[in-house]
């Protein structure tokens, strides 16, 4: 991908970041933003464990979710989630630091399909998770 | 389903409501328990609402997976998510109040698949949501 | 749902039905079609067997796949499938006979969620199957 | 992978070959087998077209499911599919020769999770299918 992709990419994300409270609310933070790629992570609070003292797949769900939003985004063009499809793989536990890295695997022009991995900080695989996504009407930011 | 299956079902919840920080912290309540069913209630508060003033996505999965949790934990035997899918059908904004109803689509020795629909307050579906479950080691109370 | 639309429903299974070599090759048979439902049949051949003597998956998925097709195209507009996920439950075996059945979930304008139960002679459940539509442009048969 | 370990694949790929009617009936062939990975591909012939004229999505599937079924097989133990899903990406036509590429992309004790890229004879994606598998009792060879 090209410099002037990549500086597209992260404007989106930018704009997106500014008012996305779900996102910094839940302790995310952005590692990375590329054309067609992004990778989020978030450490599990004692608000994200349920009942049997493990974080809510919930909350990982949300994590890849938003590495997808990301990813999808970064066209500046507004992209919303349509399906979505994860595999909940191993627990995760009080201050485990998750890692999403979302993947672009396939775009047409509204249409588009990432590929989203979860790993703790010890590099173990938590979630497999799949986004489905649909361009709609709007931009980011306006044309450079 | 007789009464003793629903008692044991809210037996089940209540023990696993105790601890359920995840759930209640996101002002979720639970509606209704019986045996393979639960119906979860929450409203979308300021701090679930992405970038585009809408719920993040992962809010109403979250939702949903906790309604699949306790509808397929009511048999007395530890149960987890395995693999779940959702599909995002209309937005939800600020103060919405999300219903989300988990129905036993399939149950064998191990293994059980649930459908849970969210609706809005104005009845409107904004989220289809099935989850694979398994059962594991435990069990939520003594034997009665 | 109205008699005039469940003879529309069963114009365009009529006229999809004509030229589906794929379905009526493999043996299946319409039991029944009405405005957002269809239910098909199959017996499971020899050519069916996989390398352990058991019904080839690709084949199941077929059999609920076609009774997605005919349930979703039953308002006389060309609709397609965009996404569907199947979870086998039991092996079937030569000569048994699936049946598989169709229903509506939800249906916007373009879009559809059909869930499709296969089950074998006994009743037995082999295989769920959830698929999502979106409709094209054409219609199957001239305005009524 | 090891050498190895590639013909161990081989040979778990021949045996299960031997008896599949369904994947040699459908005339697929079996291009690559290596540890976690096996590349399968099938023409679209006239008996595989639906009402539309165009390839059933039920024999994209199934090539998709094969190539998932040799690639989760190398280990000697007999697995199975649990859950897959698929998108279809582009319609297929009479005579397409399409090729499905299996990759692992998560493995543990009992379960795996496997990609499969579907492309046709112009390398155009037609469809991304994702398997979930799940080892049984049995292998396919004698030890070696």
């Amino acid at each position: 991908m090209s410099q002037d992709a990549d500086q597209l990419a992260k404007a989106c994300a930018d704009s997106m970041w500014a008012n996305d409270q779900a996102s910094s609310g839940l302790g995310m933070q952005i590692d990375k933003v590329e054309q067609g790629f992004a990778q989020l992570s978030m450490s599990i609070r004692k608000d994200m464990l349920n009942g049997q003292e493990i974080g809510h797949g919930g909350f990982i769900f949300t994590l890849a979710d938003s590495a997808f939003a990301f990813a999808c985004n970064t066209y500046n063009q507004f992209t919303v989630a349509q399906h979505c499809s994860v595999s909940f793989l191993a627990p995760v536990y009080l201050n485990d630091r998750l890692t999403a890295t979302a993947v672009e695997r396939n775009r047409t022009t509204r249409s588009g399909i990432y590929d989203v991995t979860v790993v703790n900080q010890k590099g173990d695989t938590v979630a497999e998770f799949r986004g489905h996504s649909r361009t709609v009407k709007g931009q980011h930011i306006p044309d450079l």
